[in-house]
């Protein structure tokens, strides 16, 4: 078999998030990634492989070429494989817990490391808000390398979400308090903001502290450090005393 | 002015290591970028810019249009300069302080995110292993965002480096101690390795602590953190304590 127009339109079409939401549909690309996603029974619609024998097992599997897949692929190198699977139904958001919240990340490649933070730290629910990034967009799916099967992500009003919830909220700003000398709960909800205007003035104003990774070098002041390295260092400081 | 044909072959030349060696050029894009280099005195071949206006102030300064800024940035939305910077001469090999080294990075961005954290914590000196990828590389040079211009950096052969250093090496693995109990000395090398493949084995002889971030979420045993998050972390618990 090889590759039908249909089946390249429908690929080609859920770079795009509204294909994606129109077809419940996600690409997933490379033996690992895949692998996670089937392991974690993820629902395949499809999947395209230049060696069949490795997919065997499944159904809906087209054996292609390698020009076939590099035509489908969004990646330079594409990796023997590239699958469509249904996007699940989204969690319920939870009430207690150690939560993640992000205000408007736009980069792919920040949501995808902040996913992979959530999971090795243990975060119980990552809360995006409507702006942020699509989390099924590929190459969110790529650099999250199979911890999105891990993470419970929910996309909310982020605004309405935070006032009605009654865990304490944590924002990380240039100006909070020293991360390093505070005294952080096990049950919180950290927010992060954007990555060129920080954390937007309404979500602000519902904060209850704001905490900082002290700077050592002779950095400007208008600098900061990227969103997702300082997420790990935050969410560092919050489970190290468990 | 516009843009001639031997401009516009050696910009694009310098997207190759071998032509900045040759050159002593490197390639710095977008207004806050291009205005970091400026401010920090790195020596100015040529710039390119659509506003001549912004930088008449400066020698060598060419005024081009959106579409030939196009055709020499190596960015999907170029921000309306790109300039050419003389290679300044490497920094020589300190020997006391807090250093991080690099064994075999090879992701720009990584690369430039770690060149971004040494400048928050104040690392002294970031020595990378010769086949680490160029710091020089437009994709460093963006990523790493004006740090650039105040960490000092040295390509070495680095098990030689390693072996003559006095310093404690500390090295990042997966079965090492859990760093939140550590003690860790104010002075020391902090060695990273390559994405994949980790640090490599004759480096892994000459460590002499083996240090850890504890995994508290059902990640499985095979995964790892990407090495800027996991570097981000280590920095700061080596600092936290300062």
């Amino acid at each position: 078999m090889s590759l039908s127009k249909s089946q390249l339109k429908l690929i080609t079409s859920l770079q795009q998030k509204k294909y994606r939401t129109k077809h419940g549909l996600f690409v997933a690309e490379g033996t690992k990634v895949v692998s996670e996603f089937l392991n974690a029974n993820f629902k395949l619609n499809s999947l395209f492989c230049v060696d069949f024998s490795s997919y065997s097992a499944l159904e809906n599997v087209t054996e292609i070429s390698e020009l076939a897949l590099k035509k489908i692929s969004t990646l330079k190198s594409p990796n023997n494989v590239l699958a469509l699977f249904k996007i699940p139904v989204e969690a319920t958001l939870q009430n207690e817990g150690f939560f993640v919240a992000l205000d408007e990340i736009n980069d792919p490649g920040n949501l995808g490391a902040i996913i992979r933070l959530c999971d090795w730290f243990g975060v119980t629910q990552l809360i995006c808000s409507k702006n942020t990034v699509d989390c099924y967009n590929a190459k969110v799916v790529m650099a999250s390398m199979g911890s999105l099967t891990r993470v419970s992500i929910v996309y909310t009003d982020l605004l309405t979400y935070l006032k009605a919830s009654q865990l304490p909220k944590y924002a990380a700003l240039m100006d909070g308090e020293n991360v390093y000398k505070s005294n952080l709960p096990a049950n919180a909800i950290l927010v992060m903001g954007n990555e060129a205007n920080g954390i937007s003035k309404p979500i602000l104003e519902v904060i209850d502290s704001s905490i900082s990774i002290p700077r050592f070098g002779a950095m400007q002041l208008t600098e900061s450090l990227n969103v997702a390295t300082a997420t790990a260092i935050l969410l560092s400081e919050f489970k190290r005393q468990f």
